[in-house]
């Protein structure tokens, strides 16, 4: 072990790629320190120690409803991550729809998260058909576009709520609509939603949701998966019969608790916070359009207030990122599931955004914990390498 | 959120559920603090904070290969749980050969966990062919009983190293190299092995080996898989490519450190207190033998060396893990995922032991902390406690 390797290397001192991952915040940490040592039981156990993990689940549970607006006959089972919760929505409806005869498509749109892209490939292979709804040149998905593509036999319509990319909001409620009125289910991966956007289960329509709670500044490796009233639904995961027998598998207490805080603080100040940021995302755009030749992704559609996709001409992504990173600015040049393998972006690829652009995208993603003065360095700092790598470039 | 309620109920003093689940160990608390909130980084990202995320990760993953005696072209694969790693296997083998027509059987025992065992229910529904090798009166499998099963279309046998309930070993070894001969593969459920008994990937012969870090005193909500080789293998979760493409999902730094710490602890003073449990346990069982009509199963057998399944005659085991527990003293009818539905005991069941022994098991499981003194009390505890209960019985 390597240990003191660690203290060669800093954090970034200003972190702006919370669509990657966020940092846990204070309240969630709290709620989870008695759960880690002290009261470490298996719910699932008769004894006190199993009962008093028992009702922190049930607590917790209850708060997780009353957020989320869930009602009684709706089911929120809790799992590791949204990839695991985007997995088990298309596997459960491979079962109940496509395996069984009973129905034959799937339609999603190409800018979702690689966790049901790649599902749907695999459903393909196992005799699914996939179809994409066409996306806009705004990145966007209509219910014109949705509805112009509806049959009886599409099992299941699957449309992210919030793009991790652009930040780009999809219009839910009315997708999931057309989806109704045709007799299909309607997913939607709710992970970059949370926290920046209002979420409404008993209004939106949706039946299956799925969230990741260290987007939202809860513990990592834990998630949820929202299921509407009756909705059928084959299991993922196989044991123990935890989670009503909808997802087996030894309940994790601390993160649970730690989830289920750290919404409640996401949730409470919604308001807020979406004011505060979308004010710090506009501040550091006007700040960065006064370059040339900057291209704001989805600048006048609907967004999340934290996030901004933008390409600078000439500018070499991994570059400026390398050059960000080394003024103590974290950024990424995409979402962090492929951000490491330079692959071009499909979301541009989908939004018909010229190829050349395709390598010059940053992402810069903000948080509640964003300041003005985080902001402020960032544009200087913006400035500065886009000079530079501009001036040494040979395409630009 | 009635947080008020934990004051109105304690912790049990003794805790001897370990088989359950067990309370995470100092050292692995404290190696997951910095992760949580201050290097809260994605290793996929490339900045700092993600590249201290990312060295973290490696660095757990080249300790848990050497303690696993895993080697370089091995994987080991993070997952959230054993349940998802028993389903992985079970569910990539059924894609890799069921599916694809190549193979039809799988065998398995009767004493598996439900991870395992309703899994193969699930692939049963699948179209596979799953056929229980015969446990025998003591409750064990052996590679004879195997051997005599064995064909060319059998893709895998599946047995798990340590049995939940009653801790008895299984020759695992010699099960993997039968299963060899006829070229099927061979997977162990190594749940309620480690910290029990070595175990040492690199001489067992398993293809696949599967662990919760929460059964060895590390953090709840994470997990492995081992896999040998060259093995092929299909994801359970399709997404964002981590751990190889093999398991998708961004990875909890946190709970990988804790879990690597934890069986670093482990299987540092293994020898030890296998000797110190195996003291403990037999002078439980020895303090508890001077009762009447009590069995204990599978006591001359190869044991993990902290479990005792004890049958009182004419006790129900309900009451007598609530009697237990009113006196702080926290045990189980069986494994933590039944003890909830009162269900007779499976293994019982297997072992043909008789009808009215399967409601009268208590389980016992002791780990590395429990003291003498702990004991002292249990033992005294359950005599008063079996003597009430045989008196106010009307079968004993
Ligand atoms: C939109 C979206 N969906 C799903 C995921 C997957 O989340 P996790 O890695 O926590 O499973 C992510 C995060 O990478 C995401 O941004
Ligand atoms: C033998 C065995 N296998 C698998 C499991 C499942 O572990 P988990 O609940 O952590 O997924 C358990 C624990 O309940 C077990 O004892």
């Amino acid at each position: 072990m390597i240990r003191g390797a660690l203290t060669f290397m800093n954090n970034n001192d200003i972190y702006l790629d919370n669509n990657a991952t966020t940092r846990l915040c204070d309240e969630a940490y709290e709620a989870m320190q008695p759960y880690q040592q002290e009261y470490f039981g298996n719910p699932n156990s008769l004894h006190n120690t199993g009962r008093i993990a028992h009702r922190a689940l049930a607590q917790s549970m209850h708060e997780l409803y009353q957020l989320f607006g869930a009602e009684d006959r709706d089911d929120i089972i809790i799992t590791s991550c949204a990839t695991e919760g985007n997995n088990s929505v298309l596997m459960s409806v491979y079962y109940q729809f496509i395996h069984t005869g009973k129905k034959k498509r799937i339609l999603s749109t190409q800018v979702e998260h690689p966790s049901v892209a790649h599902t749907l490939e695999f459903l393909e292979s196992l005799g699914a058909v996939v179809e994409f709804i066409p996306v806009n040149e705004e990145g966007l998905v209509t219910p014109e576009a949705l509805r112009a593509m509806m049959s009886d036999d599409v099992a299941l319509v699957s449309v992210m709520w919030a793009n991790n990319e652009t930040g780009l909001l999809f219009p839910i409620k009315e997708l999931a609509s057309v989806a109704h009125e045709h007799g299909a289910l309607f997913h939607s991966d709710g992970v970059q939603a949370i926290g920046k956007t209002p979420v409404d289960l008993s209004d939106a329509g949706v039946d299956f949701f799925t969230f990741s709670a260290h987007k939202f500044h809860g513990p990592k490796g834990i998630g949820g998966l929202f299921i509407r009233g009756k909705t059928q639904f084959t299991p993922l995961f196989h044991g123990g019969a935890q989670m009503g027998g909808r997802r087996s598998g030894t309940v994790a207490i601390p993160l649970v608790v730690g989830m289920t805080v750290a919404l409640r603080v996401a949730v409470a100040n919604l308001e807020q916070n979406i004011i505060k940021m979308a004010h710090l995302r506009d501040k550091l755009e006007r700040g960065l359009l006064q370059l040339a030749d900057i291209t704001i992704v989805g600048k006048d559609s609907p967004r999340t207030p934290n996030t901004s996709l933008i390409s600078f001409k000439g500018v070499e992504g991994e570059a400026c990122l390398w050059d960000l990173n080394e003024r103590g600015i974290a950024a990424s040049t995409g979402s962090a599931c492929s951000s490491a393998d330079l692959q071009a972006n499909p979301t541009f690829r989908a939004m018909k955004i010229s190829a050349d652009l395709e390598h010059t995208g940053i992402r810069f993603s903000l948080c509640r914990y964003t300041t003005e003065e985080e902001i402020d360095r960032t544009i200087e700092a913006v400035h500065a390498i886009v000079a530079r790598l501009r001036e040494i470039s040979i395409a630009y």
